[in-house]
């Protein structure tokens, strides 16, 4: 049940940091090494390793070690259960306007009689 | 510019929590009481407050009282910038596989002359 959707939480969480959006944005036009992620953020390694960490758990990225350079890849199918999750809130939303619209509608009928 | 943008911070956060996400599933059906919303989650009342907060401030909520009645209800518009935002980084890496697919297919066509 999304409720409990311990997923979902972890990956709206990543999902609120800026420094961690900028690097999704980054990855999303190839993958990249970790000091090129670091480079534009102006933060120190260790700190950018650690959002990198929230970004793995999360699904979001996938990560890979050749000999002592580490690439990050984005995993876009990974943001799918957040736009799901949205669309279904979107959905019960609309149903319920549509409601309101025909019981207007129905009121405005028996008036009209 | 999305990196710095706190609103998607906000909204992001405010998501990440499965009781938040539970109280906008419940709202998406229509307004209810403060006490209303309490009542499923089994949190006392000061700790489903905060999450209201958390929620307003998103954006994600708007509440109004009435003698003492506090009513919650959906701003669903407030969810659009998040949504927004996965749509723009989904065009950027499915850009990126149609030149992908274009480079392997040229490079297919090289390979027959």
């Amino acid at each position: 049940m999304a409720k409990h959707d311990p997923d979902l939480s972890l990956l709206f969480h990543a999902l609120a940091d800026p420094t961690r959006r900028a690097i999704l944005s980054h990855l999303a036009v190839g993958p990249a090494a970790v000091s090129d992620l670091a480079e534009p953020t102006g933060l120190r390694l260790p700190t950018v390793m650690r959002h990198l960490s929230v970004l793995e758990e999360a699904g979001l990225i996938a990560t890979s070690k050749n000999g002592r350079v580490r690439t990050c890849a984005i995993r876009p199918e990974a943001m799918e259960p957040a736009r799901t999750w949205m669309d279904r809130q979107k959905a019960i939303w609309e149903a319920r306007l549509d409601r309101l619209d025909a019981f207007v509608m129905n009121a405005m009928k028996e008036q009209d009689k």
